[in-house]
């Protein structure tokens, strides 16, 4: 490993997860942050609660689709969704580059208002930092959030079962693909809006019709969806075959990917769900997610086998099999 | 008010407070927020906690008696038991600049791990993002926390009753001159030593001798005691005396503050607590708080009095009376 931080280690992929493993889980070191879940799982006097934070340092700051405020508020409800929790709470901590524009904050504190109305939690703690002019840049955005977990409600990433029918909620790298397209200023730029939305009145809708069926639910934002089962491969220690013909990518999504020389099955979304589902299910399922608002273009995408543990096996559109690894060597900066 | 950002919205004083006011305050308004206490009050299932969070950017990210890691744990932890928590869970999100040494972060972790361990907490939560050179400086951290708040604990700022005696835990400004001289250069930086410490373990020890005659807690961080106290003054809706000659201050820390031309009451403490109590348990928890680790130089500094409510009224070494407003006009960048 490098004995400098790079801008690897913040991509989301192999770099990330050595980070993670040499510093932070090697330093922090207890069950509950070395289950490296979505949102950790803790409970004070009996009542389970899930808890996660994210910050956001999105590169532009506002963008088709939305700007750095609902993404942070968005990202952070969809993380507690990922553990089966009704999000309940969120903490909102500002650091501020001097010279911000007092009206760009005022229109992305209304966005995070609106976004955290619209999944219906409240923002009840906050803190601002201001630092001079080239030590940050703009704004960055910590959320931390937390949710209740029902009774009987187990998710997890290490929950996943061969036979499980593997889900998407909807298309995949909307948001990587706007951001990239932003910050290159390409002409198609225009064409494409960020996926950023809340999921967990879609994870709410699950879990009232199957509570203990779906095994599995992780939103695959950096590193995207290939990266997030390659991660779920591992915990599960269970072997992810999935179909290039059955990922469902917009077209034009496809084109602009081909044009950046950059493969979409890395690409971050921020509003899918991956979701592992008993196979008896998967079907209706998959008819449930497609009502749901952002779940229209739901697809079963793979399965869950017992062959080949921690390793993501994809079939191409040729019929052939490739192994499909973390994000590694591709670096996207602040594509979050 | 000015239509950017400047240095003076982070100090913690005047410009702060209308920032609070008129951005966040206006567009997130909630009455869990709008009482603007160190900590969140939130009930979930009849369960009542306290959730608080908080940024740290200091400068420089290493210095005499901690570094920015330790800074960050303690301070998440004395917000929640400025509310009568007992806390129990933070996150970590680190913001960190490429080229940042790994050494450097390995160090920051260690402090942060040995932090929570002496305070009984854990940190199951994280999050790592990378910014290329320039966009950041060299780390930020955001710690939030969760506290459990016993039943019968009514602590907060608007709690404060004339009569109440009040106690500081020991002598001020010893961060906020730390990190002035180690960013000047200052032949005496050496000699001095920021006061990060956890408070709860003090806080647990009031509570458990008077739980219902503390009334008011609050770490008088950025913006230092005056304003701390002017905060207070006008959430309880009261008046505050303080006595200059009552104010404990180290010689040379005051001879530092009297060359630099800053004025101590409104440096930055990281381990030191203001308290309002009832007159009648002034002496004893005087007493009790002096020993308490961190606690050996408490002193009653004042009184609260139903007179000219929202002031703070110092009364000068020669025995004028001036009043006390907000920092104000002098500001103190990434003082943590």
């Amino acid at each position: 490993m490098s004995d400098r931080i790079t801008i690897d280690h913040g991509s989301g992929g192999r770099a990330s997860l050595e980070l993670l493993q040499t510093v932070f889980l090697a330093g922090f070191d207890n069950d509950i942050l070395n289950a490296t879940e979505d949102s950790a799982l803790i409970t004070i006097n009996k009542e389970r609660l899930a808890f996660t934070t994210d910050s956001y340092v999105v590169d532009p700051i506002f963008f088709p689709g939305g700007n750095i405020g609902d993404l942070a508020v968005n990202g952070t409800i969809n993380d507690l969704a990922m553990r089966g929790a009704t999000p309940l709470y969120l903490s909102v901590g500002m650091i501020l580059e001097e010279g911000l524009a007092i009206d760009d904050l005022k229109t992305i504190v209304a966005t995070m208002r609106k976004a955290a109305d619209n999944a219906g939690v409240k923002i009840v703690a906050g803190d601002t930092k201001v630092v001079p002019v080239g030590k940050a840049d703009k704004i960055f955005i910590n959320t931390t959030g937390i949710g209740v977990v029902a009774k009987g409600v187990e998710i997890g990433g290490s929950m996943g079962q061969p036979g499980d029918k593997i889900i998407i909620s909807g298309t995949m790298a909307d948001h990587g693909i706007t951001i990239l397209c932003q910050r290159e200023g390409l002409a198609i730029s225009g064409e494409f809006t960020s996926d950023s939305a809340p999921l967990n009145k879609m994870v709410e809708a699950l879990l009232a019709k199957h509570p203990d069926k779906i095994h599995v639910l992780r939103d695959p934002t950096r590193g995207g969806v290939a990266t997030t089962l390659k991660e779920l491969a591992i915990s599960s220690a269970v072997g992810i075959n999935i179909k290039e013909t059955d990922l469902p990518i917009r077209a034009d999504v496809q084109g602009a990917c081909d044009l950046l020389g950059v493969d979409p099955l890395y690409l971050a979304n921020e509003g899918k769900l991956l979701a592992f589902v008993a196979p008896e299910i998967a079907e209706q399922t998959l008819a449930l997610l497609r009502q749901q608002p952002h779940g229209e273009n739901a697809a079963i995408i793979g399965e869950v086998v017992a062959d080949h543990p921690g390793e993501v096996v994809l079939e191409t559109v040729i019929g052939s099999r490739r192994r499909i690894d973390m994000l590694h060597g591709q670096p996207l900066p602040r594509i979050c």
